[in-house]
Order: structure tokens, then C-alpha cells, then sequence
């Protein structure tokens, strides 16, 4: 319908349409703010994905979605993607390390599905590669909605003769010309192709956590759906209170082990052993420690273990011989609030290691299912779940090329004791000693089954857990360093690098 | 002396000297570990910088130092140096914001000197540059020992001879050639240039905070001597307890500024203008914040203000025209574990914009001189010297070519009890006022006074105050705007981009 042709009822009509739908869109938004406060005091975390074609107004969305909202409230990240061959972390990284804390909103301006799907059409990543990302953001979604998350993904969607006529009127202009990048001049070249990979990643990502495919074309009229979208999930979270997902069961290729009661903690090493052995194999550590940073491979050791069953010695005799430039030791204490306000693993995420470094985490995610679960600092959903949860986070990982080693520090109850008693009675080590240790020994037997319990169900054949005797301190020493080594040169010898 | 020549008495005597020499170190070094959890107790950070030459073995140092020391006490870092045009933050913005917190250590392998230094002579700076930068360390030791943190700087020499010997040994190796840099190469060539730079900058930052220079070529005497100054600066810091710098005046060029009571609080402004306005100059602002991103001009707006003067308001005028991916807002709560453990400013340095990126603070470091002050959270000597550590780091700021505007939002006592009391009768405002505004509201002359003496001491020509009239907060956002603009205007011309 040209102008020209346009009645002056007509156009009264559509001016009134408008003006409606300007005051809906007021209407809406003032209805969000209201809830803010409630957001924040239901501890309700947000996340908003917007993707969409290159032009299609993402920005300009997103920018209608906060007007008004306090900055208090919420965060808009625009993450940068990195090319393959220069990204030190792993796929998901940039967004697990963004995602908001409990109260707030993050709104994604573009995210992983455009990570994922551009890199596969570069061909800086095999279809294999591929899909396993399509599997991982599905486990990530999902762990996001279980731990409480509300997740709303929106793609803005614009017609191939749209965007040309975006890129050009951008283009035509000195001061927005910047903004069209190489990038988007390829995805507009090659816009079936896109679109074909944008719907296939949509259809396999959108079983749990549904796409909201919006009109880029019509903006107004998309700011009112994304925030009737927006309300309609925040005021059922607020009723209903936030959301804890059920544990599910998910198939992994475990690694029978044995309870703990069942292992044989009597194996000793003689002095004179152990001071060649520990120096041969330092030596060989230092070697494969070169290779490892050459070759780009990121390797996690994890450290789990009774109070006193030598964990710092042990830590310390595998870092001894490593150049301190290329390993970090990340001790895991009790959470923080900006960790405990987010979904468990956050605090781990945001302590990887950059390809060809090392970390070894002094305790690790698997307090979830130990003193997270025995204290009762989270549900039991919570830490049933995270068996399956811990389980996918480390396929990631190793998904990455990452070596994933776990070690249990193991001792009996009686060498436990002496060494407590050992620590109180001489004054340099009493530090090491608290009230807590003590409490935590009178509960030893459930312990031991959440141990045994872990162990069972997380030992994989990617990130399998060791059972290292430790009566013997330095019998566990040379035991965790050939392990160690036997995993790096197998890698160092598959990675091409 | 050759080997053939040496008499056995000789070989005797040196093995002798050899071996009591390592008797040392392994008691020096059992004494530092002795004293790791007395640091932790006494809350003591430490930072050890290593900078040297290429191959003079700052590695190998820290290794030692290191060595048998518990990882929970420690941190090594080795901060890789950005080519000034990729940079997107401050000179010491790598340094400042990987101090360590209370109780522990920090290695640099190299650090601040490198950069300095490296970037003068590879003339990515300029001379002018460079002396700002030296300017700038020298605040940054400065203000880190007055914070309480022991600063040790040793300087690893070697020789250009040996430097060679070893770049050759290297290199010939498959499995340590990759160690050798081309940057490093390029130090050997202009080894005798290298030489009188890193001199005259140890010259120029060893007043306060001494360099001590180590030979590379005896590497036992170095652990031992290195382990003999930390030893005797922790030994001497446990017996004195942790440091508090005195007050200092320093000279920066200060704008005359009103005094509160004196600031004519009457201007209002039309609603029909305000709107005008308003909208005119929102639109100036988004495209100037087009400017500044592809200027890559950095953008730090500070907000302080009574309780209830609309901060918050005038904050979201600001933020509705910009480009949700190009700014961040920062409220700013009481500090968290990690922050209180840590050098005052650190909260800031790590919350700083990218170049082109516009960060607005609620609330900022001058809290130190209001509620820091008024409620004993700090020392008066860390307040009286706040006022100095700010203007540097504001200037520090500025030299990197950040436009740093700071606003005081105003209204009177009157207008603060209507509008707190409004927040109390209306549901939907409650939120925002608490016991602890009326409790602040009580301190009023206590405020104002440090307000007033803050405004004074801290409005520089390049990071000035505007006392904003907020009676009317229309008026308030209007004049905001505009001052915004004006600033951004400038930096834009000014920049060569």
C-alpha cells in the first residue's frame, strides 16, 4: 500500500494501532520494573540471549528491553569470539564466567550460538567438534534452568533483502560504516547457508529451553513480545519461587572402582627409594611440563582427600619441579558471595587454566557432593544432580583438550588421629588443625559413603579419579607423580600441537 | 682458575664453601616458611618483583624462592606485555590489578620496569610518556607500602657475554628454543642501550622502595641473598606490625570549589523544556558515544551524592541514548573479602573501562574520605592520605587519555527529609530507603564537613568536581548531560583517533 493511496481513515487507523501499541509497550515495561525489587529479594538470576542476523537490531533491542531499568539491576556482555586457533579456554567459557548473579539480569548480546555456528562455517572446527558444542550448550542451558536460572533466548530474525538493505544504508553513511564488519558482509553473502545452520542449531538446542524467534522488521511490536515473554516467565517464577531441577540419569562411561573400605593402604616405599624415584620423576615432570606449554594442552589435577592425609605435601612435590610461570595452585575454601550467588560451578569456570598451563585445585567442585551435601548448604536435588552435572562439566573440559586427573588422598581413621594428635602437640604445625577438622572426623562414616558414592559416579573414562594411599605419605607422592606423568605423555603424544 | 690447575686443597676448600652455602639457603629457607602463617595472621602482603635480563634466570629464582613454600601462601605471575596500540587499559592497570591480598605473596616474574622500559625503546611511547610512567611507579610502590604491603624489587644482572652463552645454549636446544624470543634477541643486540635504560629507571623509582641488584652468574648466592632481604624485611614487618603511611602533600592543579552551603540550590527547569532538552541532548550523546568507541577513548563518570539527591535518575538519563554493548555501570556496595583484603583502589583499577568503553561508578573510591572516614573503617592517616592516592590515580587515569568527570549530586537537608519520607509512604519506593540512610541522615554536619574538604583537596583540571544542583532533578540531568558532553566533545576533537 503506497501513501498516496492511503485514506484518511486509514491512516487514522494506523496511526491509533501505533499509538496503542506504543502505550502497551509503556504499559509492559513500567509492569518489569515494578518487579525488580522482588527479583532481587527472591534471588532470582536472568539470563536474556538475544541472537540474530548481523543488522537485525539486537543492540537496539536490547537497549528498548533496559530503558528505564535501574544499572543496579541488571548487565548487558557483548562477548568477542575469539578464533579457534587463538582461544586459550575453553568453548563455553566466555559465557559460564559471565553469567549473572542471583537478583540480577544478563542480557547476552549475541552469545554461543553465534560462536558456534560461525566457527563451523569458517571450518575452524570439524562437525564432530560441532556437535559435541551443540551437546554441551544443551548441558549448559540445562544447568543453568536446574540451578535456578531463568532463561529466556530470543532470535531476531530480518529477510536477506532486509539485511542488504541495512548493510548498505550502514555502509552509506561515514559514521556507522564501522559497523559492518568483514564478518557481516560474509553472513550476508552466505545468508541460506546461515540460516539453514541457525535453524538446524535451534531445532537441536531448543528441546529444554525453547527460541523465541522474533521479527527484526517490526521492532516496536518485538519489544512488546520479548517483554510479555520476559513478564509472563518472571511473575511465574516469582509465584511459583525459584526453580530446583530433579536429578536425571545420564550415561557416562564410568570406570568401576573400588569403596574405600576395600582399598589396601598398607603399600610403603623405603627412604632411599622414594629420593630416587621422586627425583627421576620431578625431572620427568619438568620435561613434560615444557611440551605441555609448547604444545598448548591445559591440564586440571584435582585434589580431594581426608584432613591430614597429605594433600599440601603431595600438591607441593608435583609443583616443585615446574616453572612457576606455566601452573597455578588454587585452593578452594568456602564460597564467597559473589560465588555462592551464582550456579555452583561458576567459581570453577572462572579458575581454568589458559591453554599449556597447569592447575591444580586444592579441593574442587566435589564439595557439592560432600560437605555441600552432608551440612546441608544446598538440596538434595542439588547434589544428586550434580554427580551428572560435574560429569558433563568435565567432558567439556577434556572436550577441550584438556587432561582431567582426580586424585582421593587416602588414609584410615587411625593414621588420621595420630596425625591430628601430631599437629596439636607441635606448636609450628598447629595452625594446620582447626575445630572444624575435628567435627568433620565425628562424621566420618557418612562421610565415607558420600565419598564412596562419588567415586562410583563420577569416575569416568576422560576424568577418572585415583584412590591414592596415603599412609604412607611418600608412598602416595611417587604414586600421584607417575600418574600424572603417564597422563601428560600420553597427551604430549596424541596433540599434535 | 682452570680445573687442571686446582689443587686438591682447593677443590677441598671450594666443596667446603659450596656445601655451606647450601647448608644456608635450606636453613634461611625452612626460617621464611616458618613465618608463612605469622604473615597470614598478621594480614601481610607481600609482593617480590623480579625483573633482569633475558636468561639472567628470574624463573629459576622464584622456583627457589618458592620452593617448599605451601601454594595457599603464594602466587606467581608473569605478565605478558601488551604492544601499546592493542593495549585497552592503563600502563599499570596488569600490575595494580594482580597485587596479592592479605597474608600472601606475590611473585612478578618481571613486571612494570619491562614494560616501561621495553615500550621507551621500541619507541611505541614517547619520552614524555615514559616519564609519566616512571612518574606513575614511583606513586604505585609508594602508595602499596603505605598500604601495608612489603615491596621488594630485585633486579637479576648478567653480563652481555653470558647473556650470549646463554641465548646460544638455548637455542641450541630443540626442546628450549621456543624460549628465546625475538624480543629477546633483540635486548642482546642492544644489550649496552638496555643497560643505561633499565639503570637510569632503577635510578629514577629506587628512592622509596630500593632495588637490589643480584648477580645472574651465582645462582646459589642469589637464593641466599634474596632469601636473607625478604627474611629481614618480614622479620622486621611481624616485630613492627603492618605499616601505615603518613599524610604527604603533593602539589596537583586544583580548581576553586565552592563550599555545599554556599551552592545556590533554587534552579529549576520547564517541563516542556526539560523535555526539549533532554531529547536534543540524548541524541548528541549517542553519537558521541559512537565517537569515543571508534576513537577508543576511555570514559570514567563518577557519581556521588547524598542519599535520595537522584543519583539513580540522573544516572539512567545518561545511559538511555548509549549503546548497551559500549558501557557499564558500577554500583558500588560495601567491599567484599577480596577487596577489604586488598589495597583500597583495587576495586576500582579492576573495574576500570576498556579504551572506548564508558564505565560510570555509583558510588566510587571516595568513599575512603566519607563513610570510611566518618565510621572508622580505616585509619586517619590512610584517609588523610587518600586524598593524594586518588588524585594520582585519577591522573594516571587521565594520562591514558580517560576523560574522568566526577559529579557531587546536591540537594539540602529539607528536600532529603521530603523525599525520604515520600520513599516511606510509597510501596513501590520502599526499597530504596533504609535504616541506614536515616541513620547517615543524622551525620549530616559530619558528611558535609568531609564532603566540603574532599571537593577541595580532589576537584584536579583533569578530574574535576561539578557540584550539581539537584533540588530539581530535572534541572540536575539536564546540567549532567551537558557537562557530559562538553567533556566528550573535547576528548573527541583532541583525539587524533
Amino acid at each position: 500500500m503506497s501513501k498516496e493511496k492511503e485514506t484518511s481513515e486509514e491512516k487514522e487507523a494506523r496511526k491509533e494501532a501505533k499509538d496503542s501499541l506504543k502505550n502497551e509497550v509503556k504499559e509492559l515495561r513500567t509492569r518489569l520494573i515494578s518487579h525488580m525489587q522482588e527479583i532481587r529479594d527472591a534471588k532470582l538470576p536472568i539470563i536474556v540471549l538475544v541472537e540474530g542476523w548481523a543488522a537485525a537490531g539486537k543492540g537496539t533491542l536490547i537497549k528498548e528491553l533496559i530503558s528505564e531499568i535501574d544499572p543496579r539491576f541488571y548487565n548487558v556482555t557483548s562477548p568477542v569470539i575469539t578464533p579457534e586457533k587463538e582461544a586459550r579456554y575453553p568453548f563455553l567459557y566466555p559465557y559460564a564466567s559471565a553469567i549473572p548473579e542471583n537478583g540480577k539480569i544478563m542480557f547476552f548480546d549475541s552469545g554461543w550460538m553465534e560462536d558456534a555456528v560461525r566457527k563451523y562455517l569458517h571450518r575452524e572446527i570439524t562437525k564432530e567438534i560441532y556437535k559435541d558444542r551443540i551437546r554441551s550448550v544443551n548441558e549448559f542451558e540445562r544447568q543453568l534452568r536446574d540451578g535456578g536460572y531463568l532463561v529466556f533466548k530470543i532470535f531476531l530474525d530480518i529477510g536477506k533483502k532486509e539485511q542488504r538493505k541495512r548493510i548498505s544504508s550502514l555502509r552509506g553513511n561515514y559514521s556507522s560504516e564501522w559497523r559492518v564488519s568483514d564478518e557481516d558482509m560474509w553472513q550476508h553473502n552466505e545468508y541460506d547457508l546461515f540460516r539453514a545452520t541457525y535453524e538446524s542449531f535451534m531445532e537441536k538446542t531448543g528441546k529444554e529451553i525453547p527460541w523465541h524467534v522474533m521479527d527484526g522488521t517490526k521492532k516496536r511490536k518485538t519489544v512488546r513480545d520479548t517483554l510479555k515473554l520476559l513478564l509472563k516467565g518472571v511473575e511465574k517464577a516469582l509465584e511459583e519461587g525459584r526453580y530446583v531441577g530433579k536429578p536425571f540419569k545420564e550415561e557416562f562411561p564410568l570406570i568401576k572402582m573400588p569403596k574405600l573400605r576395600e582399598v589396601d593402604l598398607s603399600p610403603t616405599i623405603s627412604e632411599e627409594e622414594y629420593k630416587t624415584e621422586l627425583k627421576k620423576l620431578q625431572k620427568r615432570l619438568a620435561e613434560l611440563h615444557d611440551i605441555v606449554y609448547r604444545k598448548k594442552i591445559p591440564v586440571i589435577l584435582c585434589y580431594e582427600g581426608w584432613d591430614a592425609a597429605g594433600k599440601g605435601g603431595n600438591i607441593r612435590r608435583i609443583t616443585k619441579p615446574l616453572d612457576p610461570r606455566g601452573f597455578d595452585v588454587m585452593p578452594i575454601a568456602s564460597p564467597i558471595p559473589p560465588e555462592l550467588n551464582r550456579q555452583f560451578l561458576w567459581r570453577f569456570w572462572t579458575r581454568l587454566p589458559r591453554s599449556g598451563h597447569i592447575v591444580i585445585f586444592d579441593r574442587t567442585w566435589y564439595g557439592r557432593v560432600m560437605v555441600e551435601r552432608l551440612e546441608g548448604f544446598c538440596t538434595e536435588d542439588d547434589w544428586k544432580r550434580a554427580y551428572n552435572e560435574m560429569n558433563e562439566f568435565e567432558r567439556q573440559l577434556t572436550d577441550w583438550g584438556a587432561v582431567v586427573l582426580k586424585f582421593w588422598i587416602h588414609i584410615d581413621s587411625d593414621t588420621q588421629l595420630a596425625r591430628f594428635t601430631d599437629r596439636q602437640n607441635t606448636p609450628e604445625k598447629q595452625w594446620k588443625l582447626t575445630d572444624e577438622d575435628w567435627r568433620n572426623r565425628e562424621k566420618w562414616p557418612q562421610y565415607e559413603e558420600a565419598i564412596d558414592e562419588m567415586i562410583e559416579k563420577t569416575s569416568t573414562e576422560n576424568a577418572p579419579w585415583y584412590i591414592i594411599e596415603s599412609n604412607d605419605k611418600k608412598y602416595a607422592r611417587i604414586r600421584t607423580l607417575k600418574i600424572v606423568i603417564k597422563a601428560l605423555e600420553k597427551a604430549c603424544e596424541e596433540h599434535l600441537g
